[in-house]
C-alpha cells in the first residue's frame, strides 16, 4: 500500500505521506509556545518545593531554577530553537533545559506529568486573561463615564424597536453600557476566583506517592488552594469554557454599542461623529467616514461566540481523565481573549475620540411626539383620569398635532381644551424634552440628576 | 394584491392570509403564560407600593391583590380562558383583573410598561431556576458521595485516552464528578446573585415622573436592589446569557459521566450495572439493556448548547432599548431550563440505583501494565535512579512480561534483578494495584485515605 | 435509598419519582405524533409489499391499511387516545391498530424495525419541508420580482457601511433578494434530491431475513431509491442535518432584509412604510409603527442556527448504528422548520404590502456626493487620466462642494476647470444619480435596463 | 485625553496607542495573503478582458500581466515585503506591481473594487478548497473500500446503544462510512457548482459605466457565469456558509469514526490496532498506544463547527452591500478548510494502515445471544407464528441459556422443544454468527454477497 502516492494524489498539501500528517495533526508547539512564560513559572515552582521536600537537592534545584530564566531569556529575545518533533511547549523547554544543566534537568519531571503540567500552565495564562479583561473593562467604562459625564442632560431619542420611544439623555444612555460592561467585570472577576486553583502534583491522573507539597506551589503561583481531585484536575476545562462564556457575553454588549456607533454615523442619523483614527476614508470621497472599527467590533461577537461553540462541542462526552481532544482547547481561547482585548481596547479608544452631534440628538429627541407618554401621566397624575381615559386624548392631540404638521407643545391651550376641558397650563410643563427628561426621577432614571448620582456612585466605585 | 390565495398555494398552514401569520409570529401567550405566577407577584408588588405612595388609594390596591389572587386561582385550575388576540400574558391577566374588578384595574399600570414587566417576571423566573438546579446538583452530589463512600477503596483503572493508565479508585472517580457538579454550582449561585436586581419601575426606558418607590418592590419580590439604569433595565438579558451558558457547562459534565455510563455498561467492559428504571430492555433478548437515559443525558448538551448558540445570536446587535426580537427569550431559557432540570434528576436516579461491577473493575485495573508507573517512581525514590533510567528499566521489564504473557508483578525478583541488579522486594509493595492507590497520598490523589478525607470535607460543606 | 424524598426536596417537579423522571426523559410521544401521517403511510406501503412478496397474506394486509386509514382519521378528528405509556407515534399506532384489526396487526412489524420505521417517517417529514420551503421562496421570489418591477428605476443610495456609496435602483436592491432566496430554493432541492433514499427495509441495523422488496416500498413512498446500506440508513440524519444547515443559510438572508427594513423604517430614514398588518401601534402615539414582523424574523436566525448547533453537537461521535441520543433531533428540525416557514411568509407578506417612499429614497441618493465615482470614471474614460489623478481631482472637487454646502452636479463648468480645465459640459451627464444609474450597464448592474432584463429572466424561469 | 496612557495601564498589549489598536483591529494582511495566488489570477484576467474591450492598451496589459507574474514569483521565493500599512493582499499587490512597471498599474483597478476583487479571489479559495475535500474525500472513500474488501465476510456486533445487537460484517460496517463520505462528496460538488459565478465587474457595488465583458473574466477564471447582480455579488458569502455547513457534517462522520476507532482501541474491546504511525506510545509502558490522530479527528467537528456558527453569527442582520464585518471570513473558512483537510488525509491513513483483529471481532459477535432475532424471524417464518408469540418462545430459550452460561447454539433441540415442541433441526442454521449474516440478503443489507455487490459498485463508480 502507497499512502504517499494516495495522499500525492490529492494536491500536495500532505503529500510528504503519514509522518508528516501526524505531525501536522498531533504538534502543539505552533500555537502552546505561547505558554511559555506560565510553564517556566510553573517549573520554577515545582522544583523549589520538590528541593524544600527533600526530593530533590538544592543544588538540582539552583540549577533548574537558573537554566529555566535562561531559557525563558532566548524564547524572549527570539533566539529559542523551536522544534515541532518536540511536540509542545513542554518538551521543547525540558530539552533545552537539559542542553543548559545537562543531567539534573530530568529530575525536574519526577512527581508530576505533562497532564498536570498543561493544566497548570493554560489556567495560569486564562487567569492572566481575566485580569485583562478586568482592565481593559475598567478603562472603557472610564471612557463612558467620560462621555456621560459630559452630557448628563444632552437630550436624545430613547429607541423601542428602532422608533422613537421617548426622550433621554446622553448620559443616561452612555451609563446603560457602563451596566453592561460592570456586570462583564463581575463575571470575570467570579471565573478568576473559581478557576484559581492549582492542578499541580495531580500528576498524570492519579496523584503521586511522592511526598510533594501542593499548597506550597499553589500559593508560589498565586492559586487560592490545591484542586482537590486529581483526575479531575487533568481533565477539567470548566475554566476556559467560563471565560469563553464571559467573553461572549462581554462581545454582546460590545456588538450592541458597535450596532449603535455604525447607525448614528449614517447619514440619516448623525448622531455622532467618530474619530479618524478609528474610521477609514475615501480618497475619492473625502466627507467619507467608514466606521471600520465598530463594524469590526459589532463581528467579533462571531468568532468569540465560535470559540465558545468549538470547545463545547470538543469536551462533550469525553470519558475521564485527559484525552488528546482537549489539545483543541487553547487556539480558541487564545483567539477569543486576543479579539475581545483588541476589541475593548478599540471600543475604549472611539468612546473616548468620539463626539456626540448635540444638535442633531436634540432635535431628534423632539420630533415624533417623543412627549405624548408624559402628556398621559400628566393626565392621570393631574386630572386624575384613569390610564385609559389619558391615552384616548393623548391620542387624539397627537392625531391633531400630526394632522397640522406641528408638535405637541405647539398645539395651543384652546386646541387642548376642546378635546379636554380640564386641561390647563401645568401640561406644558411636561411637553418639552428637557422637562420631560428631567422628570423621570425614578431611581436609575433619565433625569439629569438621577444620571449624574450614578456616575458619582461609579466613579467612586472604581476608585 | 390577493395575498391569500399566493399564500394558500403553499399549503394551507398559512392559508388564513397576512393576519394570521402576524398573529402567529407575533402573539407569546403560547409559551410566556408559564410566567403567569412571577407576572401576578409583580403585579401585586407594584400595586402595593402605588398605595404606599399614594398613587393609588388602599381600596384599589386591596381590589387589584384579591382580583389577582383570584387570576391566579383560576390559572392553576385550568379554567382561565388565555387569549391569543390579547398577545401574552400580561395582557390576559390585566385584561381578566378587568372582568373581575373593573375600572381600577386599569391603575394597575400605571408608572409601569410591559417592558420592565416582562423584563421583572421573567429574571423571577431564571432565578427559580438557578434555585431548582442548585437544590438539583446538590441531590446529584449527595448520590455521587453516597457512591464514592461506599467505594473509597475499590480499585479500577483509571484511563487516559481511553487507555489503561494507573489504577485509581471508584471513589476517586466519582469524587471527581462531585467536583465538577460543585463548580456548576457555585455558578449558577454567582448567576443568582448578579441577576438579582429588580427592573421594576425602570417603565417603558426612561423611568418614571410617578414618585415610585422601586426599592420597596425590589425588597418585596426578593431582589438585592433596583437596578440602576432603566435603559439597560429593559434591554438586559445577560442573566439568560450566563443562565444559559452555565447549563451549558453544567450539561458538559453530565454529558462526560453519561458517555462513561454508556461505555461502561457495554458487554466488553461490565464495569456498571445500570438499574432497569433507567434502561430499557427487549422482549427478545432478555439480556439486553439500553442505556436509553444516559444516552439522552449525553445528547442534552445539544440542546442546551443550542438554546446558548440562539439567544446569544438574537441578542447580537440589537440596539437599546426594547426591540421586539427579545421575545425570543423566553422559549429557548424555558426549554433549556427543563432539559438541564430533568437531566439532574435522572443522572441523579441512575447513580443512585447503578451497582459497580468490583470484581470486573479490579481485574480491569490490574491489567495492561497498570502500575508501571509505580515501579518507575520507585526507581526513582528508592535507587535514586534519574527518570530517563527508570523509565528505560521499567519499559524493559514491562517488554520481559509482556512477551511471557503475565504481569508485573509476577515477574521473580532474580527476573527483576537482571534488569537492575539493585532491585530487591521492596519492589514488590508498589505493584500490585492496591498497594499502587493507597500510594497517591498527595492531596487529592487516588489513596482511599485522601478520598475519604474529600468524602468528609463535602459532607460538612453540604451539611 | 429513598429517590423519591430526594427528589421530592427540588421542587415537586421530578416529585413522583424515577419511573416519572425516565417516562419524562424516554417518551417522545409528546412530539413526535407530528410524524403520524408519514408513519402510517410508511406502513401501508410496508404491508402492501409484504403482501405481494408473499410474507403477508393479502387479506392481512387489506386489514392492516383499512385500519391504518381508521387510525388516520382518529388522529385528525382529535379523538385518538395517546399514551405516553406507549411511548411513541409508532406504538401507539400499532397498539391502536391492534385494538381495531386484531391479531393481524402483529405481523406489520415483520422484517422492520422502530429504527428503520422512524428513520422513514422523519425523512419524509423532513422533505415535505423542503417542500415547503421552497414554495415560500418562491412566493416570496415573486413578491419581491413585483416589487422590483415596480421600481426597476427608482433611485436610491446604494451603502455600504452604511454610508451613502453610489446610487442604485430600488429594483436592483430587490432582485439582490431574488439571488440570494433563489439560492436558497436551489439549496433546498439539492436537499431534497440527496435525502430521497429509503431507509426501510434496513430494519434494526442489519438488514432483514426476510424476502423484502426495498425497492417497491421505496417506489410507493416517492423515494428515488433505497438505502444502500442499512446501517448508514439508521443511524444517519444527515437528511436533518442539511435541511438545518439550508434553513439557517436562509433565515440569514431574511434577517438581512429584516434588518434593513427595521433601518428603513425609522424616522431617520423613512425609507419604506410597513402595513399595519405586520407591524404594532400603540393606543398613545398614533403615528408610532413598530415593525414587529421585522424584528421577529431577524431574531429567528437565533432559533434556528440554534437548532442546528444542537443536532451537530448530539450527532458528534455517536458511534454505528443507532443510539437513543438520536431522539434529540425532531423537536429541533421541526422548530426550525415552522419557524423558517412562518417567516418567509411573514417576509412575504411584508414585502407584498410595504411601500417604499421614493421622494426619501431620491433625496438620499441624491446627497453625500454620491456620483463622485461616476466622476471619477468620466476623467478615466473621457480624459484618459490615470485613476490616481482622477482620484485626486474629484478629491478636489467633492471638497470644493462641500465647502460651498452645494452638491457635485451645481458647482459650476468654470468651477470644475479650474481644478481640471479639459472637463467640459459632458461630465454634467453623469453627475445626476438618474444618470448614474442609468450608466451602470454592465451585467448585473444598476441601470435600469439591466435591472429589467434580470426581472424578466427570473419571471420566465419561475413560469 | 491620553489615550496612550490609559491603554498603557493595561498590559502593555495595546500600549502603542490607538494607532496601533486600529492597525491591529483593521488589516487583514496578517491572514488574506493566503489569496495571493487567487488575486493574481483574477487581475490577469481582469487586465486581459479591459485590454479586449480597448478600455486598456495592449502593451499596459502585457506589463501587468508580466509584473504580476513577478510578484507572484516573489511571493512564492518568499521574498514578498508583506506590509500591514498596506492593509490587505490587494494593496500589497498593486503597490508592488507599481514599484515594478510603474504608472501602468494604476491602471489596473479600472472598472473594479476591492468589494468585487475580494470577493473574486475568496471564491476562487474556496472553490479550490471544494475541489481538495472531494479529492481528499475520494482518498478516504478508496481506503475504506480497500478494508471492506477484505473483510467483506468477517463478523462482528453490530451496535445499537453500545449494547450488542446483531451480528454484521466488517465489510459491511465500513461501507457505512463510505455511504457518508459519499454524500459528504457530493454536498461538496453541489456547493461548488452554486458558488461557481463570477462577482468580478460587480465594481463596488452598482456595477460599472465601464463597457466591460464580464462573461469574459468569468470564463478566463473558471466560472460558469457572472453573477447576476451586483449589490449580491459584493455581499453575498453564501458560499462561505455552505462550504462550512458542508464541512461540518463532514466533520461529524470523521467524529463518529474517530470515536469507533477510540472504543476499538481499548483493552476491553481489541476490535482494531492502529498503527504506530498514527498513535503515540509511552516510553514506559511499551504496550501503550494512544490513538491520538483519532482523538483529534474526534474534536475537529468543534473547531469547523465553531467557525460555522462564527460566520453565521458575522453575518446574521447585516444591511447591503458590503460592511467591513465581512472582514471576519477568512480565518473562520481557512481554518475549518485546514483542518477538514487534514483530518480526512490523518483519518484516511489511519483507515489504510489499521488492522481489524479479526478472533475479537468474531468473539464479540458471537457473545451476547446476538442471534436472538435470527430465532425470532426462524420461528415466525418457518412456523407461522405471530411475532409477539415468536418473541416470547425466544426470550425464555434466550432466559434458559443464560441461566445455564451457554451461548444460543448450544441448547440442545429436546431444550428448544420444551419452549415450543415444533421447533426442529433447521433452526440451528440461522443461530451462527455467520450464517446470521449471510440470511441478511435484503438489499443493503450486512450478507457478504450484498456487502461485496455495494463494493463493485461504488469502484466502479469511483472509477
Amino acid at each position: 500500500m502507497s499512502d504517499k502516492s494516495s495522499n500525492a494524489m490529492w494536491g500536495g498539501r500532505f503529500s510528504a505521506g503519514p509522518d508528516a500528517i501526524m505531525e501536522a495533526i498531533n504538534a502543539s508547539i505552533g500555537f502552546d509556545k505561547r505558554l511559555y512564560a506560565q510553564d517556566i513559572e510553573g517549573s520554577k515552582a515545582h522544583a523549589t518545593m520538590l528541593a524544600v521536600q527533600g526530593i530533590l537537592t538544592e543544588d538540582d534545584a539552583d540549577a533548574i531554577r537558573a537554566g529555566l530564566d535562561k531559557v525563558r531569556a532566548e524564547i524572549e529575545a527570539g533566539d529559542f530553537p523551536f522544534s515541532a518533533a518536540l511536540e509542545d511547549i513542554h518538551m521543547n523547554t525540558e530539552s533545552r533545559l537539559k542542553d543548559i544543566i545537562g543531567e539534573p534537568a530530568g529530575r525536574l519531571h519526577t512527581a508530576r506529568s505533562r497532564n498536570d503540567q498543561v493544566a497548570t500552565d493554560f489556567r495560569l495564562w486564562v487567569r492572566d486573561q481575566c485580569d485583562a479583561a478586568i482592565t481593559g473593562l475598567e478603562a472603557l467604562i472610564r471612557a463612558l463615564l467620560g462621555q456621560a459625564e459630559a452630557g448628563a442632560d444632552w437630550v436624545m431619542p430613547g429607541f423601542t424597536h428602532l422608533q422613537t420611544a421617548q426622550p433621554v439623555t446622553w448620559g443616561h444612555h452612555m451609563m446603560a453600557y457602563v451596566e453592561m460592561f460592570a456586570r462583564d467585570k463581575s463575571r470575570f472577576e467570579d471565573a478568576r476566583t473559581r478557576m484559581n486553583e492549582s492542578p499541580l502534583g495531580a500528576a498524570a491522573l492519579a496523584g503521586t506517592s511522592f511526598p510533594i507539597d501542593r499548597h506550597a506551589t499553589a500559593t508560589a503561583l498565586g492559586f487560592d488552594r490545591p484542586a482537590a481531585n486529581s483526575l479531575d484536575a487533568v481533565s477539567d476545562r470548566d475554566f476556559a469554557l467560563e471565560f469563553l462564556s464571559a467573553s461572549s457575553i462581554c462581545a454582546v454588549h460590545l456588538s450592541r454599542m458597535a450596532e449603535e456607533l455604525v447607525i448614528w454615523s449614517s447619514a440619516q442619523f448623525r448622531f455622532v461623529v467618530l474619530s479618524d483614527r478609528f474610521s477609514t476614508g475615501s480618497s475619492i470621497m473625502p466627507q467619507k467616514k467608514n466606521p471600520d472599527a465598530a463594524e469590526l467590533i459589532r463581528a467579533k461577537i462571531g468568532r468569540i461566540l465560535g470559540a465558545t461553540v468549538a470547545l463545547f462541542t470538543v469536551m462533550k462526552g469525553l470519558p475521564l481523565a485527559y484525552s488528546k481532544d482537549m489539545q483543541e482547547d487553547k487556539e480558541q481561547v487564545f483567539d477569543a481573549a486576543d479579539n475581545l482585548l483588541l476589541s475593548l481596547a478599540a471600543m475604549e479608544g472611539m468612546v473616548r475620540d468620539m463626539a456626540a452631534n448635540r444638535p442633531a440628538l436634540e432635535a431628534a429627541a423632539a420630533s415624533g411626539f417623543s412627549t405624548a407618554t408624559d402628556l398621559a401621566d400628566w393626565l392621570v397624575r393631574e386630572l386624575n383620569l384613569p390610564f385609559r381615559d389619558a391615552h384616548h386624548v393623548t391620542g387624539t392631540l397627537v392625531a391633531m398635532a400630526e394632522e397640522r404638521r406641528i408638535d405637541l407643545p405647539d398645539l395651543s391651550l384652546e386646541d387642548m381644551q376642546s378635546v379636554h376641558p380640564q386641561i390647563n397650563e401645568g401640561v406644558f410643563d411636561v411637553l418639552g424634552v428637557h422637562n420631560s427628561v428631567a422628570s423621570r426621577m425614578s431611581y436609575g432614571g433619565t433625569a439629569p440628576e438621577q444620571v449624574r448620582k450614578q456616575i458619582a456612585r461609579w466613579k467612586e466605585k472604581l476608585g
